[in-house]
């Protein structure tokens, strides 16, 4: 994994966590499969414990290291790393997907709070008019009571989204074709198809991972479906939304738009989502960052303690899987 | 009450409740007791049913409304209109305080998380340089993760502010003289003095009442001990809050605050507090607003329909909690 963030994931006491339940004999990454110590290392490797910026671990890797078992990633998608030979030779994978889905949900909570609350637009206006106004006069649907919120993709971060709103005065519906009756109701959750959702929904959150069949998803036409005044929220990727016409609808200031994933991952530097009021944008900050990383490390290292305790690992990704994982 | 916000505040619903559990004589409201029709209806009224604007219920009103029996408040505070002639009278008094703090919890709630996430001064500065940055660099102490929160004021807010906190990883401390051992371990929090909590907290959350002793209890000293980095969050009164201190410390970068409620209401035009990066400034907006304040309709309707039951107020008020309710 990248060096420079193996101090910010791998704390001292998870650290040392690590050493009390395995061997582990460097502790400094391998940046590649290709350095010296790789042929050192690899051989007597029973787990491999990866993070973000991991190479491929294709046949010649798997070649090198006999003895492999398992592969822990301390980070969120295992799609870059872990190659057809990894499946085929039945190594077993884990990921820290669902600590990273945590600082994502409670972005997206406080995002909904505001958004319906209209705290982003009227911060901005209170500054320009440095006067009394009757804020929900000025701004229509003001008020986190009684609004319809829209969960597209009952994911990880879609599923924590779901219970951190238990809370609140909100209604909420699903779309996830994955998703079966059955456990929307033990969600607490209504399901309903994609056009409904962008119909009836107060504020749309998008939890859907960027797949093929996720490109551009919500298209032109989903989003003329959303009320006037409704928020749209991007915490996925980019990817899965038609940035063309999402543009089109926040500079009519048709809708309001919470935003921190795009395509590219850095707007051009004449992107109207930078200045407008409606939009508040953010460089791609809800993932796990800062402290939140160390979850990461942690989360590892609950699973690597399972291992060595001959359990299963609690969060296995199999193949079969992937085709509908972030 | 402010006949505007009637509408608001009872839906049709709602006012269908009222009408069913109680004789409701005129729907339209007041907005004196010198009116004509004041002299008509209050001979005749048991339950006073005030909301905002309300004018003081005096002596004067007392005698016209020999039949009174209690004052069921749709709105916070009850100090502007209820007297002293009212205590001695026996009225039974109750208020919405509860529902209006839930708003202002929630707005609270967003706060915290986009504080430590930095995601008002990462949208400001993303916007400015348009470009990748490592923002965990740029701004420390980055993450929801491991937080010290303080709350001071175990008020309807406070505690409602805790409960909503519960799902996240931090640690909460509570500042309030009325809370004892007992009640802090049932609300799962750790009581400390007030120094202690504005020297460990990297949000310090202001929700106690404007009262003669809580004047600038924030003091310039207080906010002194704050740790480098650490956020003020204040939705409660700019009353509590020396804010000549508290405009220095932000304009000098050392602190964020996310500030709701200042003294005056409105700040002068040329207040920094508009402009700085390091300060989200919203002008009074936390408390029931828009689609918000139905829930004072419904709580007064609710405390209504216990008075027909022969039930206690859910929410009285007693002369001797005066003293430290806002």
């Amino acid at each position: 994994m990248v060096p420079l963030l193996t101090a910010e994931v791998f704390s001292a006491e998870t650290t040392a966590r690590l050493q009390k339940v395995a061997d582990v004999p460097d502790l400094e990454p391998l940046t590649t499969f290709e350095e010296p110590r790789a042929h050192v290392l690899l051989p007597k490797t029973e787990i491999l414990l990866t993070g973000w910026g991991c190479s491929p671990v294709d046949s010649k890797v798997l070649d090198l290291a006999a003895n492999l078992r398992a592969i822990v990633h301390a980070a969120g998608t295992v799609k870059q790393h872990i190659t057809e030979a990894c499946w085929d030779k039945g190594i077993l994978v884990t990921s820290a997907a669902a600590a990273n889905a945590l600082p994502v949900a409670e972005y997206t909570l406080a995002a909904i709070l505001f958004a319906n609350k209209r705290a982003f637009p009227i911060q901005r206006r209170y500054a320009e008019v440095r006067e009394f106004r009757w804020w929900p006069m000025e701004f229509p649907g003001l008020g986190n009571y009684a609004k319809v919120i829209g969960i597209v993709g009952a994911s990880f971060v879609g599923r924590r989204v779901i219970e951190l709103l238990q809370p609140f005065d909100f209604d909420i519906v699903v779309y996830d074709p994955f998703l079966d009756e059955n456990d929307a109701r033990k969600l607490g959750v209504r399901k309903v198809e994609l056009p409904e959702l962008m119909r009836i929904s107060d504020v749309v959150s998008l939890h859907a991972p960027a797949l093929p069949e996720t490109h551009e998803m919500i298209s032109r036409e989903m989003l003329s479906l959303m009320k006037s005044g409704a928020t749209i929220i991007n915490t996925a990727r980019g990817w899965i939304v038609d940035g063309s016409a999402l543009t089109e609808e926040v500079v009519s200031g048709r809708i309001y738009a919470v935003i921190d994933t795009t395509e590219p991952e850095i707007l051009p530097g004449d992107s109207p989502l930078y200045d407008l009021p409606n939009v508040f944008l953010t460089p791609h900050i809800a993932g796990a960052m800062g402290s939140e990383t160390q979850r990461l490390g942690e989360m590892a290292v609950d699973e690597i303690e399972r291992y060595a305790r001959g359990e299963a690992f609690r969060y296995a990704i199999r193949r079969e899987d992937l085709g509908r994982l972030a």
